[in-house]
């Protein structure tokens, strides 16, 4: 298969308005997940709610094999017509990667059908994501767990759909666990539910979670050209 | 568990317009399909489209463990509103009954996230319903396949997510196989999936028919009241 | 449905050679357990592995309806011809739910195909068991999750195949997560592995426990007389 | 990923007694296998059952990534040690397809838990198989179906556990269908059951049912050096 056309959306307000994710993500969490795709042999572009058409015109979203999702302040305000535009790429075989508040993006509700509520806390949590499916390609590299000094807490229940395949349950210091790593298809299309990064902590520079994301882009595009 | 409240909700349309479709079903589906469950032990009360408030007031709805739904020429005049005042039901423990051409209803494409679309044919098709999950409460007293003399065909592929469980398979003698018992959860609620049902058809005065519309209804409201 | 009729077999060695057991099971975990559904409604009758033909005779288990199994340090003495008659009940529709180190037993590692394995401490651990499938019949009546003050840790990864349904996940103190609440199918029968349970602890004495092992056997009755 | 190390074990029991069998495949259905899979680029050497040590010596196996398996008449010569140390591997990781009777061999048994029963005729069927997950890798280059002028009726109830993700239902011209490529994973090994091949007909000569084989080789072959 040739290389997927990758494309990482970000919202790209936290960085510009808050100087504690500006320091983490100077550049945007987009340009450090661009990096680490690229660290892994993706070929990745990227777009923000800002750009025109909000990042993802027609000809954007037409050649792009798989795209990957970060959003969390301003879901409400990507329009509803690009947010049916995007769903109907997944079906049509798009593969589509959704991290962490991403899981309230009218994106990911609609192609749920459920409220993808869940229970959060911002505090001093660790994070810890067990492998629950070793032989899944999305945990290919990986060893039994990943441990993550200091994250956001989302907790069970999560209300979505049961994951055709759940590859991560996480743990958290606080007590709660949650599925973190979840696969859906929709359509033609792969999507896939990963729960790290939360904007104030340097979560995308973690080289296993890098291998995560990578690792799902691949999976996500297996049927983007089929 | 007490008896469910069952609401039956037809879009009762072609059985006013159609003098071949009011032959089959004089007082509607609706009512036919009324008669199905209470000759299985449940209650059930109905309302239409051209009812008050498109027959579901939020009264009604709020006293419903389980929907059971059959549109078809009409879907586009369901409001935006009901549909999601339907679906919330659903999220927090209503169960539904989907037959036939609901399957491209707003509300069973809002929970499912696809198009839900399908191949399809009006013919003379013989289908024969597989049971693929014979331990399953929906197959409960049925043997290993009921038989339909004449149906509307529909084939794959049907572009719903993976059921979560699959009880039946159709046979159509013109050549084409569905996926057509299916069940998925959303948020706390059981939904059902059954394909048979063309209203040119006596599909609903089927006994092995109706005996699986009251098992999905039994199954569908365990939910209901937890 | 008529109530099931339900046999608990327990390997029954622990109780009567460590004191620390007997004293928190004087009668034996299976009398614990027999009380324990009694309190809800079900009937149940007790079997172990020192009884004749290790507690299972034909006529036993062609009258059982859900086998209710707690093994541990014996698994190794269940006759291989006793084990093939309890996995052919099971695939004939009786329901099976195997309880904490049962995950090892002969009967569930035929029944998944899988080696059963786990990671495993007996410590100091506290165990918190989160419902990550609100609607399921088995969470009927509990809250978010239960709460165990003291038990073994069982963590991922768990080598068995995906649950069909998974309904519970729980957390432990010292930082893992198990799978703890597993659903199956295997021909008509339905299978529910439970973790919790450990011999040195008081847990069958939850009344949040009792109520998952009560609802856990109503559910796995479903199939029995279909 | 490096090309799979593929190993086809035939029973070639039918070649050599049958001249009907033995016209279609001279050289063994094992053969012809090896020249599909060679054709999109697959390596593959091939094993039979009158080999040494039944054809799959420890080496073998070991050097295996994925095994395909047909077999028939002589599924119980077929060494439990072997069948033991087969699936041992799958569960650690190596890929298993198993085509048409294999569906009653001991390793495939063996791993489903289940009897792997089904209702089949041999007789003048036509048989279609209906994609139903046009965007899994397994029918990557498929249309909608694959027909096939003759071939033998295998129809349900197949006593499988469900499938974790089915990829093709197929009607028979006589009235059954049957789930026909059928997807599991046991431990980090995955496993894809496809049903066509009946040793009197030349389907191994259809060019899709070849890609079918040998998509389902690379998809099997994913977790293997994981």
């Amino acid at each position: 298969m040739a290389i997927p056309r990758v494309t990482i959306w970000n919202e790209f307000r936290h960085e510009r308005s808050n100087p504690a994710v500006a320091s983490i993500y100077p550049d945007g969490i987009h340009a450090v997940l661009a990096d680490a795709l690229r660290e892994h042999g993706l070929d990745a572009r990227t777009a923000t709610l800002d750009d025109a058409e909000q990042g993802l015109p027609l000809a954007v979203l037409a050649s792009t094999d798989v795209l990957i999702w970060w959003g969390h302040i301003a879901h409400a305000e990507v329009e509803d017509a690009l947010v049916e535009r995007v769903c109907d790429r997944v079906r049509d075989g798009m593969g589509l990667v959704v991290l962490h508040s991403g899981h309230h993006s009218k994106v990911f509700r609609t192609l749920m059908g459920t409220t993808c509520d869940l229970q959060w806390r911002v505090a001093e949590d660790r994070e810890r994501l067990w492998v629950v499916a070793p032989g899944h390609p999305i945990a290919h590299g990986l060893g039994p767990s990943i441990d993550l000094e200091i994250e956001e807490m989302y907790g069970e229940h999560f209300d979505v759909p049961a994951p055709e395949e759940l590859v991560f349950v996480s743990w958290f210091s606080g007590g709660e666990v949650i599925r973190s790593g979840c696969c859906y298809t929709r359509g033609r299309g792969r999507i896939f539910y990963f729960r790290p990064g939360h904007e104030i902590h340097p979560t995308y520079y973690n080289a296993q979670i890098r291998r995560v994301i990578a690792n799902a882009t691949t999976w996500a595009a297996t049927t983007a050209g089929s």
